[in-house]
């Protein structure tokens, strides 16, 4: 069984907040969030679970621990009258960047934690959970709070499963064994190119972030007005395919293309190609969390950077989406799409029978030309929830759609994600945009 | 006499463009903006003007080159059909930034450059300046292709003459003798501390962006629409004083009234006060162009990061105004203010005569919480133009309004200036803003 | 059963060179060796021995692996007419320096191969074990070139063990949990401190050098003349009470104790008493393999730097001894101590029933005032051997007599170890010396 | 007239520490030692002077200033009974590493400093030099201390002189336009080729160091037995026609000439060639002190590294001599040879008239096989002399013979240069040795 939709935790947190009775409900959705986290670590050892392969990316043992620390931080030691900490020295260990709750284990260092070991890690977990699991079940009268506290941390657990994918995708790509995190699932029979379309979206004052009631997280609200003139969005990802015409007409080397800083960073790291291409004896390769095979010319280009994306869109005489635009788009699209629970853990190609715009959920994050900075009207959430979006909203871009690492029950068309100009290891990838013609 | 107000060279070249009779307007103007150039560096001894005393500011004498570079290639080359370079190294030694130009001698390596000295790069202007000055006053069918190119080429000397007093204070504050680049100029009373006001602006759909006709850079077009929510902004820029009590109540040490790397650079670089703060004895002193003197409270708070206007904004319960906000408090504003031509070189105190808001223009360039990014529709300009702006739209934010450094006719209400979050050798300041009471 | 002594291994190298009948002896002296390698990782858990801590130090998985590759590739590939390799990859991955034998992993980069995992590196040791005791137990007639190879190999795997430790305990004290690798075997009773004595030696003409036969480093050859002038020795290494009383006067801060260089390192890195050292509420504790204790006075101090050992020479009105004196001094010592085999895993308090100079092996390895380099005459081995020590000969300072880490059998009053000035991750100590008083 | 020989100010010292009517001939001796430096700086441009080409490298103004800094500090402020400083700030800003004088400007940021300009150091050069001129022709009472202090600084100053054309000349190849210090004197006619031959020098105990009276260096001391083996020497330099050999063998890319860390460096900092070589169309170039030219064979390889000189050396199947060997080579030559008072700056040919070993001393100076560690006895200087050199005894390698760029009165056959491995930009080359056949 998968995990439950979105909309089913909504209501668990609605009616756990609104009446006594209905613990239960919430207490599996908490429980199913909860074992997916677990059931993604299933196929790595301890020792991949341990290594932390880039500043960037964290072990999946401090993922695990990290995300049961929110609940034991935010939850447990906030609501339990008697509470006692698992261990005194977790609150600093899977401290993640909470500068309210106090200090913090560097970051560059989770990596040197080759204890507590991922069984006590796990252990730890199955604690915590029982002490969630029986606030739930007990008579409260701070329910409200406590769902609220749930509803947040869950979805926080279900960032750390896309992360997990990701930080284990470059771990197992830096190793020279090319390591596969699991089979691959049959493919299905590939698109047979489905073309390129651009569709046009009217200009107009559009209502823009999330409009409650349901959650979202801080920096999707308030919804308010923006002006969005008319533009055409491309009807699907940018496909490795036509990313690869952007090689072989020398793209990379070609500085009239990109932001400068851009071009200064592909000189700078000797970037030719996307992250986890391989080319050997002039065919291309790519590596997947099921291991290397050859590029699939339909499938999404993904793993691009914001450079590499805006520099792909100058070539193609385009540009890249606003977040605006995107989120006008996406408003009334339906939400599916290729997410963690397919088991694919790959973009996959176009399907010609969908109506466009397709994959705008699913697949790979969305580079849009927006930069994270608040929206008018923003304010952080209270306390230490504060700092969860807010104090990153400089020198990023956001990102949307959710990939085929995230749960569907964690996207919306609503939803910002955000990462530096020159991060490559999420699933990113492009969608084209330009201005309408009149 | 002072350099000629921006409508002067706007009419002069408008004149130049169509009429065949009329070089010598536009001659006065490119002699008055490239002598401006000149007696700034009067001040400076070679040794002065060699030295680069960081990767991000330039030497003198390399900005005075690069800026008769810009008219020798761009004009002289590409108008001149029998050109001649003046030196064919310095197409390599004297190119900034210009990819389609061809190779740049690397940034950081501007300040080795002991030859050609001083007196060979005023040559190299006086040269230059005898070409431009003789097609000025020729018989040409190019004659609006000319007057573009020398209308941008003197906004751009503009900017230079810009960096080279922030670029020289940087140097004579990193000597220990703390040199004055010149001596002050009597200051006027100080203010008696005219008091903040929030000044409120309605909402509305409002047109950003240059109109035309006149002169923009391309960063500022094309004027386009954009939906303001209600607004209040401060009447003057943030003072030293009121800066001073952020700092008294810990500020630097309090992340929560920092962006994560905000915190992060303050921490790695050990800020304790704005740049060129000097604390001794219990008493705050500034270095200023005409060497350290006591802080004076009432006096704009100066050289600060963005990372640390947000701080502030944010420690006084308020925000940062977007880019729109500004230009629309901006739009009908008067454009007087304390630029260059007053000979402060440093900014002044808010003066109780003026109408609000105040010193919207002069004094300190003021961080707006925009990312600098295009303008929907924005296309650069052709070619090396393309250049200029474009390829800088990532990772930095807006600043508006010029400073006491800035040329009077060079600044306008729809002028995007941009510099890094943790940039703080410019003249950069702090206004306030605030979401408006409904 | 402890590892056989050195003497032993050399008598089964010598018997199976020169007779067909003893590949027996050789095979258990190898078993031992491999044996006691195994038994160094046995209380780590695989998280334990993939982490890599800093780029001086390996993982213990790769210290299994690259030691079993040393026998693989140097043995095993060059003297079996049918090798297979046990797996392709390992030839790269578990190269440490050597170039003739073809491209390495990245050493900064061993410590993100989670795989292959722990036990497929002890299944690799396994294999090739099992090959090599079918070598040693077969008919051959290169019996000699296999001897020596062995030989090298099983003294290269007990450099490793010694590297094991050090590089376990620099990985556990990177955690703030400060797990113990080992419970303390119960300590001895302190010594009631031996006062420190000084012990002449005459001037002369010295042999220096291994003399053979039996089994060196190349670069303890060839025995040379060397004249060494009259000096003295102390009778014991430095001990942590006389280190504090350097740290109490301010040693740290004090520059005219100090090479240029390691006053640079002092403060750049902060360092205020040797690694491992924690102050806590004014009492001084250390991190040992089995965990945090109290400082003990009587131990001699021990991860010290070149830097620190040279001050705190200086600050003793003293001198580090060269190399040379050091193994005049040593030559008729008996080669017993507090070496592995001891389980105590830390220097140990001087004993008042041993015969000064004590201490001079094991304990503490002792920083010499001499720079690693080529004895006169020196001729390094034939082929990739020739890499394992002669190309090192650069920037590093000679260190003798052996630490509470090396096994018994492994070291010799010729031995040469080297590490750079600011290391101080090995069992590093001083032993003090002076110029004779004539 | 060219500098005095050093004998010639050996014998004005100890006239004047003798004998009260001789302060006039020392005096002789201080100016024209001052003045030689000043004739050094005479060339270049205020410009050329106040750059900083790499943190190694000063300024020559800072050279200029700082030899003046050492007679104002050590000389007059400790003799003068109402010493008044010339500036306080130029006490910490001349300062290069006395620590006992205090603090020091940043080596780094020694070109920062644009003020005080050349003239104003000049000014200060001259203000001082009275000072001492008045002093040296006072009646005093502290004539053997004077003296003493006097030559010190004098030795110190010529140091700097040969310092101030290797980073001047450093400054001048990193302009692309390659300017010439000044124009090359007319080069006598090239050597047809003198042949390398080995001179063998017997074994035996000697006497190493300056055995006094006269002037050295304390490292140079004390004069103590060293027992040196039978061995040859090469009769002259390595030429750079024998070099280029290396190189068209591929020796940089052949790591089993190298040492480790060398073949890192090769790596790292893409070394090709000798620094200040050029290729240009299969052509060999060289930069000059006076400018750009073709590369002559028979000229002495010149700017390379130790490590350059350590794989050169294996290439040749030979070693670098040890700096006793050079010494004992060196004790019976003349003191003759290629110095700064040829006018030449740049190493010449062997010639066929000397007897061998020939360009022992001038031309280049010698990487030796030996680091730098103090003589066995060594005791520094008192005070602040004391950290003239004895600080620096880690990780440098010595030299011996001095350069092109020696004043030839500062030279002998016990004089000690050092360097750090990786270094290249003083006039640096290579004299094989080998071990004599017996």
């Amino acid at each position: 069984m998968s995990v439950r939709a979105g909309s089913s935790l909504a209501t668990a947190v609605a009616e756990y907040a609104a009446d006594d009775a209905r613990g239960e409900a919430l207490g599996t959705c908490y429980r199913q969030v909860r074992d997916a986290t677990r059931a993604l670590a299933a196929p790595l050892s301890p020792e991949d679970c341990v290594v932390q392969s880039m500043p960037d990316a964290s072990p999946v043992k401090w993922h695990l621990a990290h995300t049961t620390w929110f609940f034991e931080t935010f939850l447990l030691e906030s609501r339990l009258a008697r509470f006692r900490p698992y261990h005194p020295a977790y609150r600093v260990l899977f401290n993640s960047y909470y500068q309210a709750v106090g200090p913090q284990h560097p970051r560059p260092q989770r990596g040197l934690l080759s204890r507590p070991g991922l069984d006590e890690v796990l252990a730890y977990r199955e604690h915590v959970d029982r002490q969630v699991l029986d606030l739930l079940a007990g008579q409260r009268d701070d329910r409200r709070e406590i769902a609220e506290i749930v509803e947040l941390g869950l979805h926080h657990e279900q960032q750390h499963q896309e992360l997990i994918l990701t930080d284990v995708k470059h771990l197992l790509a830096a190793n020279p064994l090319r390591p596969a995190y699991r089979p691959a699932t049959p493919i299905t029979p590939a698109s047979t190119g489905v073309p390129q379309r651009w569709l046009r979206f009217e200009e107009g004052l559009r209502e823009i972030g999330h409009p409650g009631p349901g959650f979202s997280f801080d920096n999707e609200r308030p919804r308010h007005r923006e002006y969005v003139g008319a533009f055409e969005l491309a009807s699907h990802p940018v496909t490795n395919g036509e990313y690869l015409t952007f090689i072989e007409k020398d793209g990379y080397a070609r500085p009239e293309f990109w932001l400068a800083e851009g071009f200064g960073t592909v000189c700078e790291r000797g970037w030719r190609a996307p992250l986890y291409w391989e080319q050997r004896d002039d065919a291309w390769y790519v590596m997947t969390l099921s291991g290397v095979r050859e590029l699939v010319a339909d499938e999404p280009v993904c793993h691009v950077s914001f450079y590499e994306a805006e520099a792909f869109a100058r070539f193609s005489e385009s540009r890249l989406p606003t977040e605006a635009e995107w989120e006008v788009a996406a408003a009334d699209a339906p939400l599916d799409g290729n997410f963690v629970e397919s088991g694919r853990l790959h973009p996959a190609p176009t399907s010609s029978r969908r109506h466009p715009p397709q994959q705008l959920f699913g697949d790979v994050w969305e580079w849009t030309g927006s930069a994270y900075r608040p929206y008018p009207g923003f304010a952080p959430l209270h306390g230490a929830f504060g700092e969860y979006n807010g104090k990153f909203m400089a020198n990023q871009m956001v990102l949307r759609g959710g990939s085929c690492a995230t749960p569907r029950s964690h996207i919306r068309a609503t939803y910002r994600n955000f990462f530096y100009p020159p991060d490559r290891w999420q699933f990113s990838g492009i969608r084209l945009a330009r201005d309408a013609r009149s």
